[in-house]
């Protein structure tokens, strides 16, 4: 392994771990670079598991242990040799002083981003597919990908304005979900609903308005050749009347009469999630 | 109304509302005088309709249009004359400087609190609880109370030592739940479950680990008047083995296999909630 001790947080070879809280120089950062963070042993070896790409690893000494596990993930041109990925070795001061924070899981990857697949590749063989129209939450997007991956959804669709899923936080949230559940981004939010009906989507609504069908009826009756996509909108505002008016139904969640109008957009996620994997 | 404007952040009566970030001092704070704050006007006002008891209420200038409507919302006493329940009105910059944050929604309000109900009467008209065991994160404890109450699961039972529902956050997160969720807190983590399965609750420890039967499974044939509990646990840990052992069944949410070992303990209860209401 490429191991590389740092003792100065300055070193420009950090560059790609610097502050990771002042969200607006990360999102110009790693866009420049095509990169993004994953964070922790775990989260770090599942995108390694998923054949992403590192640019370079960051551990402190204290966790110096997790090198042979890590390098047993690693394909063996990055392990090794003239391509071998550096993994820069820090006192947990300079990683405070890189990230702006107190790195406690100590462990953190630079990847290189891979382009999105299209909607064709991601959509091929799923049947069960979330929409996620303009969360911008990261923290809820992460919770959704983990929801949709642990429950058995086939792929995720993100509208143009949703935040971004490799994003450190969605990354962490997520556990390493967005690496191997199917995704990709809607160019068109106005038009971009009918590519999903095309082939062969049926788009339900969730939405906890009345007027709408319950859930499970929706679904009674689905066969397990069916594809079904559950749209799910932003906390204020819920689905915009686009979205609702271009879904096959308007599906809801039954709420109790307590003052609770309605679920989080994550709670709703999964147990709309388990419901559709469910019936197929 | 008691409107009184102030335009010093160090004025003494907006005590209550100091450093809202400063996580050890709001601690002490709240305990040592037993008030809680809600922010927001559908927060605050969900608190007044629940029957919490304003020690005052902090509004910026630009939401001083929410008056009435919190007037309409309190008891008479408190509305006017000597007890009045003195409102603040202060500009955004002194809000700020109280609060040490940019206060956007412009509302807040600081409650008495009212002692814990016991058990038997958290339990007493129920028949279907969520029992919470060390979650110590507000957020998740704030989330689980918006989807119990949501979904329709009538009390929540908290271990000694699980995150406050009325802190800060969880509050908002519940989007007042917690107001409106009969709940308790267990003093014996020990022992207590045995005060469940006296008041005639079926344990179901919720768990990812294989050995457990299905959710489904678990509830199938429930009658109506049955008692359920469902146990839920920590993030890293999960439920300890204590209360595995007190419960009389394991369940599991089926997880599909994709690297994904388990929920997010909120998305599972979310499911398990759903799951509980619909069988009884
Ligand atoms: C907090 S809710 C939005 C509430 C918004 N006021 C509305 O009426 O849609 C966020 C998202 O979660 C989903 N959701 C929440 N509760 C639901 C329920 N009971 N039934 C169906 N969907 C629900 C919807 O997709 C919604 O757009
Ligand atoms: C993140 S999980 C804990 C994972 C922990 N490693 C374990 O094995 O329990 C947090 C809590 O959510 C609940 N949970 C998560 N996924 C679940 C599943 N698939 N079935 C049942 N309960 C689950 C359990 O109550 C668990 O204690």
């Amino acid at each position: 392994m490429n191991v590389i001790e740092i003792a100065d947080a300055a070193d420009g070879r950090l560059a790609d771990y610097l502050r990771l809280r002042d969200v607006n120089l990360r999102r110009s950062l790693e866009a420049e670079h095509g990169l993004f963070l994953a964070e922790g042993e775990k989260v770090v070896r599942r995108a390694l598991h998923a054949g992403y790409r590192p640019r370079s690893l960051l551990l402190t000494e204290r966790r110096r242990g997790v090198l042979p596990g890590i390098a047993a993930d690693l394909p063996a041109d990055l392990a090794a040799g003239p391509e071998a990925v550096p993994v820069y070795v820090v006192p947990e001061s300079v990683a405070e002083g890189v990230v702006g924070f107190h790195l406690h899981r100590g462990v953190l990857g630079s990847f290189h981003r891979m382009p999105l697949p299209g909607l064709g590749t991601v959509l091929a063989g799923a049947r069960t597919a979330v929409v996620l129209e303009d969360i911008v939450d990261h923290t809820n997007v992460g919770a959704i990908f983990r929801s949709a991956a642990g429950l058995g959804v086939d792929a995720v669709v993100l509208a143009p304005r949703c935040a971004d899923p490799l994003y450190r936080r969605a990354v962490r949230v997520s556990m390493g979900a967005v690496f191997t559940l199917p995704y990709t981004r809607l160019t068109d939010w106005y038009g971009g609903l009918s590519e999903l009906r095309e082939r062969g989507f049926r788009l339900l609504a969730l939405t906890p308005a009345p007027g709408s069908v319950l859930l499970p009826d929706a679904l009674a009756g689905a066969a397990p050749d069916d594809r079904h996509a559950l749209l799910l909108g932003t906390e204020g505002e819920g689905l915009s009347s686009r979205w609702l008016d271009q879904a096959d139904v308007r599906v809801r969640i039954p709420m109790a009469e307590r003052d609770v109008d309605s679920l989080n957009v994550t709670a709703a996620a999964a147990v709309a999630c388990y419901e559709l994997v469910r019936s197929h």
